[in-house]
Formats: structure tokens, C-alpha cells, sequence
């Protein structure tokens, strides 16, 4: 009987939770398993041997439960990027002895590209060190949506549903006045505007907002976003604009950046405001009439009380697949997702090769995203809309979400 | 048989609907009134005679219900102040003159401050001309909690629930690191702490965040507050600070006036960046330690799907209790709460007298909050607790909420 490891890495999420009790299920579930370890703040609580015995600590059904629900990450995150083992062999010859030593044969890492990066290394070392007493699994995490070989990551589907519930309440706000007003939301995403396309599902039979989006992946030019707003308030009298903070405009800079980083402020520090404030400036300087910005900010990745059930169950398949993956001899690879049909929407989980995933970032499609640039498809929208679907009950204490803390 | 009239006014809040629905009830199962009318962007509806029957509109009970939870204002709403009646009577006598042509005999406006001195000169009006056809009543609204003679007000609770989560939230995702961390989170509130003393409803038995709170009745000094920190970072590695947007130093003067507004920007605009980035500026000078601020902007006053079970439940009721006593005769009156025990919660809806009410602001009492002022007393958390408690089961369309749109 061995033990399997699991940990956490990159930027939390409402999902990656989910992921991780995954793991626990298949290992409590696993005859060929004797306790489910957990890595306290990823791969570096594997090398300071920082270890809680998951199977403990969830024995009850209700404890993962509850943990499948809380936001961010339970058992801690990092961002420790492994070295080329040829340059420095030290890390991942102490990861193995760390590994035997607690008599563990399966490691399951669950995050973003970064985190793919180290799985994909570790188990590059493994085979070409002839190491076979230990398997090592991937679990995809990243809101961002920019993990390639899988239709779509853990913890997307959450971010997608906050963002368009929260357009649809900026829509109800905005529409109570009755004089012309653009309302600017900058939404997370520097490479790929996955999330900022969500805010589309905010559209309904009876209002259309945003009534602008402007993804990372088109050059953004500023005369033409001034163009665009001033064409929309002839249609509504309220323009609701989705951005990525990311946008760039024609030589590649972030549009704004001089304005947003170049100045100083008081203590000598770079103004550190983003594209929606930058963009709230233009309108008002440009159209004149009332605008503010807004940020969704971090409630983003952890809006536990705005859980997708597709992402909440997907994630906990995909961590229990990567598990038992593991057990059955597998290696070197990650868990994924194929959708199998949109309508009605069904998936299947399969094992995506890890030399394809790591390091890379999988954007828009040119052709999902209307040629002027101010726009996404049809064809995204129907992408998006079964990823947001189904919502997960919480469970309230003194009328706030419970959580799971260890 | 005569026709009721309702009217939005003010800031937009999650539970402003569910009062204008209160008074349809009212106007509905009453056999004195024939139509409940709705006037579109609060007075000025009533000055355009911009009416809308809302006993047609909202003719089904399950039309009602959903207009009870949908937040913002769903009639609109505007910013405006009726000139003092001395000074300019036409206003007066073209409402008075709409009111009669349209055999309204009842005009129930929900709002804040502003919205109470207009109904309260509207009321004075009707007395002092002999006016007796028409009772004018109020029905209190504010996120803000600043409105006097009613023990808190329709909107608060929504309001503090939604922060006490989000609060909830930030704490899972701070604690991911494990790197010193400050995270200032910027909460609504220019001259009454009450928004952000919620925030201390986040804190349970596992985590005491946020650890330090900001109100703005007390002065804020910055020297004292980076110790404050600085102490807080000995106890706790990851430190959460609440702070009211509308913070002030020993003269009065909103902290870091002159960095915030005093700059100005590319297009010889003043910055607008709230209290949050400017003491994410000041936390990065002196302490140095990774620090990053948060505001939470509008969604604080219209997230729909965060809504508190109590606060739904007394805002329709306020609202019946001003028509149903409209109905009886009353006038110059706005429907209030009394809290009658804490423990169990227990209220009584009453009738407070306007002048009273009318552009007076009602700040946290200084002694509710602790002497070194960064923090709030037991008997506060007391006063908020049952205000954010129950949750009210949205309907959901496609994976976001589904709303009232007229």
C-alpha cells in the first residue's frame, strides 16, 4: 500500500478546491491506498516535508463537502518555479527523497501553466532517472481559461458565472438614472480575454449589456473605443464597456501604460490604476458625459458564494481522474476535459500529454471575436453558456458563507 | 376609490424593490384604492407625469416576488431636490395639480435623506394650503444606515452581508501566500462607518479578519495607522484592514486629499483613486511588505444575488406600513423600525415624524468603537448580526440571476 501526495500552486480559485477533494475521494475510495497527504503551499511544503494527512482531516463526507465549496486554496498556494534539473539537480533529487520517505507512489499538482510546468519537469526527471516507484499527475486550475489540451479549466466556469451575474447587476444600477452615462468594468485576464467574454452572458431578452467588449487578443485603438462609445449612446443611454486589463495597442504596449505606471505619485511610487480608470479619463475627456469604472478585483477567483455546478462537479471528476489515473500506472500527464456535444452539453475526461500544456497560453480564436473588435461571436457565446450553468447551495453560519479552514 | 403612487429616489440599493413591492401589495388587497401607479425617476416621474399602473404590470404575486429581490431601482430613480416652496411654488403646485388629474389620493417615496426632506416639504406644503386629498408618506432606503429615528434602514443589511462575505472571501484567498501580506479594503461610507464596521461580521472562530477596522467617524492618522499594521503583521501573517472611503484626518480633511485629487492626470483630469490606493501607497513606503488594495464599488449596493433574508422581509413591509397608513389618513410620516429585543430578533414597525428625519445623517456613536480607533465594540457586532441574517433563494436563467425589467 502506498500514499498519495496532492497540492496546490498558482493564483487561487473558487474550484481548485473542488479538485483537491477529488483527490481525497479516490484516495479514501482506493484499496491500493493508505492515507491521502496534502503539500502545505505547493511544491514547497514537498520540499520542507510540510504534510497533513487529508484522510484525517476529511474523513466525513460533509468535511470534503464543505471543502469542494470553499473558495481560493485550502491547503495553500505557491509560485516556485523549478529549475532546469540540468542546471540545478538539488530540488527534484530532495522532492524524491521527501516522496519515498513517506512512502508516497502518486503525486497529483493541480494548477495553472506554471504548475503544468513543474509536473512536466518532474516527470521528465522521473523517466529519465528511471524512477518508476513514483507517478506524477497534473489536475488543470487556472480561471483564466488559457490551459491548452483541455476544452476548458477548473475554476473558469465560477469566474465566467460571477462576472456575468455581476454585469447583470451593473446593468441594473446604471439603468436607474435617466441621463447618458458609460459605465467602464475591467475585467482579469493580460493574455487572454476568456473571462471578459463572459460578461456577454449577461445579455438577456431584454438588455443587451455590455454593449462593448474588448478582449486582450485584438489591438485596441483608442480613437476607435471613442468612436464605438459614441456610436452606442446614440442606441442606449447606458453604455456598459467590458475590458481586459490586459488590452494592448498596436506595438504591443498595454494601452495606457505611461499614464497608469509612468507617473509617480507621492511616495515615488508608480501609479498602479488600471485600464478601466485609464479608460474612465478618455471618456470624460473625449465624450464629456457621465462615466465611472469599476474593477471586478479579486472577488473574481473567490467568489465561493457564485459557483458554477458544472465547474464544481468537472473539478472534483478531474482531480479523483487524475488519482486513479495515477494508481493505474499512469504518468507524466494531466487530466482534461473533451467536450463530447454542446447541446445538450456533455463532456468526457481523458489524460492530455504534458509537454503540450506547459508554458503555453491558449487565447481567443481570432474568429470567435468580430472583425471591428468591439464584439464576440455567436459562436463564443454558445462555448460559454453551458460552463456557467447549475448553482452549488452554500451553507450559511451567522448569515456568511461557511468555509472549510484547516 | 382613489389611486396610490410610489416613486424610487437616491443611490440605488438590493432592497429598494422590495418596499415599492410592499406598497403594490398594499395597494392591492386594499378595496379603498383602484390603482397602484409607479412615476418613473422618482419626482421628476411625477413632474412629467411619467406613470406607470403597476397593478397591471404587476398583476401576478410570482411578479412580485421577483420584483421584491431585484436590486437597484426598478421604476429609476434621480437626484432632486424641491426648492424651498417660498422661494418656488411651481414645482408644489404642478405636483399637487398631476396628483389630482390622475385621482391620486396616496404618494408613498422611498429614498434617503434627500428623498425625506422632499417628502417632508411636500407634506408641509399639502398642510399649509389646506390640502387634504392627498397623504404624502416616506419609506426609509439607505445602504447607507444613516437615516435617524428608524433603527436601520432597507438596504443596510443586503449591503453588510454582501461585505461581511466578501470579507469571508478576500480572507480565503489572502491566506493562500505564505508571504507577509496587507490587503486594505475599501468599503462605501463618507460620513457613517456603518458599511464598513460590517465587515466584522466576516470574523469566526477560525479567523479574526478583517484584524483592523476604519470608520470615519473617528480622525485617521497615518502614522498610527502604520503602526497599527506593523503590529498587526507581528501576530498575523496575512492582515486585512476595513477602511471607509471617507476617512478623515485631524482637520477634516478626507486622508490623502492631495495625492487622490490634488494630481492631475494626462488629460489635466484629478485622480480619482479612493482612500484603498492611496494607503496601498503608503503601506508599500513605509512598511514594504507585499500589499495590495481592494474596493468594492457599486456591487455593494446592488448585488441581488447576496441578499439578507431579514432585510428583504422588513423593506416590503415598511413599505405596505407607509401605504396602509396613508390609506388610514396618516401623512407627513415615514414607516420606521423599532427594535423591540436583540436576542431573540424582534422588531416593530412604527411611524416616525419627518422633521426629524430630513437631511439629518446618523454616524456609528463614538462609543461603539474603540478608543485607539481601530477596531469596534462588542455592542456594535450585537447591533449588526441579525441585520445580515437568513438568505433568499434567487431564480436563476441561464446560469445568472434572473431580474424585474419594466
Amino acid at each position: 500500500m502506498k500514499n498519495i501526495l496532492v497540492a496546490q500552486s498558482g493564483g487561487p480559485s473558487a474550484a481548485i478546491n473542488a479538485t483537491i477533494t477529488g483527490v481525497i475521494d479516490a484516495g479514501i475510495e482506493s484499496d491500493q491506498i493508505e492515507h491521502v497527504y496534502g503539500a502545505l503551499n505547493g511544491i514547497k511544503g514537498v520540499l520542507n516535508e510540510n504534510l497533513v494527512m487529508l484522510d484525517k482531516v476529511c474523513a466525513s463526507k460533509e468535511k470534503r463537502d464543505l471543502l469542494a465549496i470553499t473558495p481560493a486554496a485550502a491547503l495553500g498556494s505557491c509560485r516556485w518555479k523549478l529549475e532546469d534539473p540540468k542546471k540545478n539537480v538539488k530540488e527534484f533529487e530532495e522532492i524524491i527523497r521527501i516522496l519515498r520517505k513517506n512512502n508516497i507512489g502518486y503525486f497529483v499538482y493541480t494548477g495553472g501553466n506554471d504548475s503544468m510546468d513543474t509536473v512536466y519537469k518532474l516527470s521528465v526527471y522521473c523517466k529519465e532517472h528511471g524512477i518508476e516507484d513514483i507517478k506524477i499527475m497534473g489536475a488543470p486550475k487556472t480561471i483564466d481559461n488559457d490551459l491548452g489540451e483541455t476544452d476548458h479549466s477548473p475554476g473558469f466556469g465560477s469566474a465566467a458565472k460571477f462576472i456575468a451575474t455581476a454585469f447583470t447587476e451593473i446593468a441594473c444600477d446604471c439603468f436607474v438614472y435617466d441621463v447618458p452615462s458609460v459605465t467602464i468594468v475591467e475585467v482579469m485576464g493580460r493574455n487572454a480575454g476568456w473571462l471578459t467574454a463572459s460578461a456577454a452572458l449577461a445579455r438577456n431578452g431584454k438588455r443587451r449589456v455590455p454593449q462593448l467588449i474588448y478582449l486582450c487578443e485584438k489591438v485596441f485603438d483608442e480613437e476607435r473605443f471613442i468612436d464605438d462609445v459614441n456610436k452606442a449612446l446614440e442606441v442606449d443611454q447606458n453604455v456598459i464597456v467590458a475590458v481586459s486589463e490586459g488590452v494592448k495597442d498596436a506595438s504591443g504596449n498595454y494601452v495606457g501604460e505611461e499614464t497608469k505606471s509612468g507617473k509617480e505619485d507621492a511616495f515615488g511610487h508608480k501609479y498602479l490604476s488600471g485600464i478601466g480608470k485609464y479608460l474612465e479619463g478618455l471618456v470624460g475627456e473625449k465624450i464629456g458625459c457621465k462615466v465611472r469604472s469599476v474593477e471586478l478585483n479579486i472577488l473574481q477567483r473567490c467568489a465561493g458564494y457564485m459557483l458554477s455546478e458544472t465547474d464544481i462537479i468537472e473539478s472534483r471528476n478531474l482531480g479523483a481522474y487524475a488519482a486513479i489515473s495515477a494508481i493505474r500506472g499512469e504518468s507524466g500527464k494531466m487530466s482534461a476535459i473533451e467536450r463530447v456535444s454542446n447541446d445538450p452539453y456533455q463532456v468526457k475526461i481523458k489524460l492530455a500529454d504534458l509537454s503540450k500544456i506547459a508554458n503555453f497560453e491558449k487565447t481567443v480564436p481570432e474568429e470567435w471575436i468580430t472583425e471591428d473588435g468591439k464584439d464576440i461571436k455567436e459562436e463564443l457565446i454558445e462555448y460559454l453558456k453551458p460552463l456557467i450553468r447549475g448553482e452549488v447551495n452554500i451553507p450559511y453560519e451567522n448569515g456568511v458563507p461557511k468555509h472549510f479552514i484547516l
